[in-house]
């Protein structure tokens, strides 16, 4: 199998010039280009060679606890030793302090290396911050260090049987006992519910305390050691070093988070960063594909040239089309999630990221997956085989269009909260028309689209139609993005293999007056 | 998991009505209701449950001998007790003599069932064909009758390790020895290269026996105790049960099937019917997944409808867009794959059949995928799950992109061979008229089409354009067959579910003109 190497001048070139990181003023370009070579050395020599080796063995449960694949304790002592954990948390709470790129620059390459293992550390981003937002001094005080130090990891306790994509029916009960409360009721596909690499574990669990729908849900914290028991572990496609846990909580203590009532609205912030995590998984497999299909087609003898001499692989029309296509997703999907990063650091129109969140869960999702299948295709029968790795990256990431809300709820949330009167849609079109400013092409896209836009305010039940608006909406957006990546290619990037790659996209005149 | 029925009376109403084999002179509708309705109850009861067994236990290679998963063997004596390996062989030989149409109908049935266990069986009624062709008389003899019996199976050695889809590089070497021929080199991916189902296994083999190019191959028949070991199993991201063999020939003793230097032409014969069956494994899986998300879509209670009252989550439009999705896959790719096969049927016009062979290939296996990729998503974290079994069905049907010519290949076919003059464009552009013979819809597609076909032999480089030209093709015979499938829906099938999928592909204008 063609060995992992992080993407990280991609990502650089992405967050820099595409988003336009280095605009800010508190960017620091070397030390995001420290921290990214220092990561991607680390993802490279010992997160990586354990990804094969998670996916054969699987996380097993043994007498009631969660033993992880071969490797991975070991690995994750290294990954909190070298403070990976706190990377993104406050300095004065013992973290470094790195902005939210810098955390989704090195959450792309833990997943390109490990999705299994990223997915049970990295809610912890994640927890601290609905920490920091929603919790008390004391639970602050209590569980923060340990979050940044790795001593203990965290999980997001929602999905229920019969509460899937819908939480308002979520029955997990919360009854008031001593100073705090206690917890009964089961949850199921709880990412990480238990695990053998950090010595605690904090549950954020929404469970019922008040009366029935989303107003009577409250979030909880729940430590591990209180009565949480893991009763199962599914049997799953892909990620199969993921702990995919089913939890019973009996009588277990916990602590409420916020104030009661609100727990949805508390889980949101744990969700949200979820979300664009969870593009950037996609976006990372989406390299990885590209990055063994590449090696490949430039190492396979098939077939011959027109002049009659042996051909490579990516010597072939076909191949080269889907080598194309598969980094097209992945420069404009990274794109897509760096611009939306940079919307939420800015924090000066909150509509707008709620808009472009889900848009780069869809997109991202969707990149991930048609990259893997595409690196599957170029590969032909080896792509079929275990051993050359896209079997596993395809079906890891497979999970990434399903969990953090399943792609057709957020088609749903774009194509009706979305469209609101102050729901982001028109902080989206300045965006595009920002993005695109010059280019023909977006402006007819953007034409139709606000048309379109129009119609579903218009017409009595959208539903029906959200996948196909919410697609269209996404298009728009890679497509202004690939706009940008080749406005900015002429100054920074390879801007040959840059505008070939945008030329289906946007045609050469809105390159050149990009 | 929900229990595989088969679906036989779309499978009826798709050959009888749609495809039109009920107006050939030799169709005996009762006597096909009879034959699928006995091999339907054979899969459900005997096949279907061998199926999610012979994906977790693998075939394995013990003692150099393939050990097929529990039940295989017991299942293939009765498939073998019930004549069904004889299906289509004449009644001369011993075989039942049934059409191409209806040996469709059954493997159709077979590979939903059990797609792993059909392919290793499924080679035979090519073996056949072949041998009926190019075999002498003591070759058709000395095998046919062991191959109708189901005491012999049969397999394809084509791909070698450094010749896929370039057949031309082929080293496997034949060299004359006493009245026969001594086969030596390697062959890959040789799909039942041994198992422990059949008493036999012939292999049908090309080989060098002349000079470089394709020119100097000649097809062998090779019988498994002759010098043939299997090296190694491959470990593959599905068909676990299916055992991929690669194949050390060391002396082996061979005989020249056919005339020497032709092994490729003889070869095309097994060729074209494992494609056509390529197809129908696709339509297999996407009939299956449809199965699976339906019957889940039905039960599952998720949210609420407008009326606050529960709903099933077919009730939600999003879902119940992807479950349409899915039948109309189901529909048009069968439909196009039993269109074809009644062109084979009638025999008049062979260039027409060659290029719609391709097409359904393409189609049918996409099909199979995207059915399989919609079911995982309609049933969201329960589809990534191994109990529900879509995942398998994605990763079995997966392959049919791969093998039998990877897609791109049989693209490459169309935009080139197709094309040339008697290449069967011809004929595939009054086929469409005759499909879709009073729709709008289809005259505008096909006038499309023929501007496309134009600029595509005009060009000097057609093959980047290729894989978007074999879309546009295969897209244009599914909605014509959807034309045809709406015409008939009137007089004899559903129309009501007909018409509503048939809307998003042709409009009520068309459907009411058909």
């Amino acid at each position: 199998m063609t060995a992992f190497a992080a993407p990280t001048d991609d990502i650089l070139f992405s967050l820099r010039h595409v988003a336009g990181a280095d605009q800010l003023a508190d960017w620091d370009d070397a030390l995001a280009s420290d921290i990214l070579a220092h990561f991607a050395h680390f993802a490279e020599q010992v997160l990586a060679p354990l990804n094969a080796v998670g996916d054969s063995q699987h996380a097993r449960l043994e007498n009631g606890r969660v033993r992880m694949p071969d490797g991975f304790t070991a690995a994750y002592t290294q990954l909190a030793e070298g403070g990976w954990q706190g990377l993104t948390a406050p300095e004065e709470a013992g973290g470094m302090g790195a902005s939210a790129l810098i955390g989704a620059g090195v959450s792309e390459v833990f997943s390109g290396a490990n999705h299994a293992m990223q997915m049970v550390c990295n809610l912890v981003p994640g927890a601290i911050k609905t920490l920091l937002k929603f919790g008390s001094k004391a639970q602050q005080d209590q569980w923060i260090p340990k979050l940044v130090a790795g001593d203990a990891l965290s999980t997001m306790c929602l999905t229920e049987p019969q509460a899937g994509s819908d939480l308002s029916a979520i029955r997990c009960k919360a009854e008031p006992s001593g100073d705090g409360w206690q917890i009964t009721g089961e949850k199921i596909f709880i990412s990480g519910g238990d695990q053998d690499m950090s010595s605690d574990i904090l549950h954020l669990v929404l469970a019922r305390s008040g009366g029935a729908g989303l107003g009577g849900l409250s979030l909880f914290l729940c430590p591990a050691q209180s009565g949480v028991v893991v009763t199962r572990l599914e049997e799953k496609m892909g990620l199969h070093a993921s702990p995919t846990c089913q939890m019973r909580f009996d009588q277990a203590r916990g602590e409420l988070i916020g104030i009661e009532g609100e727990g949805l609205n508390a889980m949101f912030t744990l969700m949200n960063h979820a979300r664009l995590d969870v593009a950037l998984q996609g976006v990372a497999h989406a390299a990885r594909a590209s990055q063994i299909a590449r090696a490949y087609a430039a190492e396979r003898i098939q077939g011959r040239k027109p002049d009659k001499s042996p051909a490579y692989l990516h010597d072939h029309a076909d191949v080269q089309r889907m080598l194309d296509a598969q980094q097209r997703l992945v420069i404009g999907a990274r794109a897509m999630c760096h611009i939306a990063l940079m919307a939420l650091e800015r924090g000066d129109d909150p509509a707008v990221c709620d808009f472009l969140t889900p848009l780069c869960k869809i997109f991202g999702s969707k990149a991930g997956i048609e990259a893997a299948d595409l690196g599957i295709q170029i590969l032909g029968g080896y792509g079929y085989l275990d051993e050359y790795g896209l079997s596993q990256t395809w079906r890891d990431a497979r999970i990434c269009a399903i969990y953090e809300g399943a792609n057709g709820i957020h088609a749903r949330t774009i194509a009706t909260r979305g469209l609101r009167a102050g729901g982001g849609a028109d902080g989206f079109a300045a965006l595009i028309a920002e993005l695109g400013a010059g280019s023909p092409r977006i402006a007819d896209l953007l034409s139709d689209w606000q048309q379109m836009r129009e119609t579903m305010t218009r017409i009595a039940d959208p539903l029906p139609h959200a996948h196909a608006f919410a697609q269209q909406t996404a298009d728009l957006f890679f497509a202004a993005s690939w706009v940008r990546i080749a406005a900015v290619a002429a100054h920074h990037g390879s801007p040959d293999m840059l505008y070939r790659l945008a030329q289906p996209i946007i045609s050469p005149q809105d390159i050149a007056a990009s």
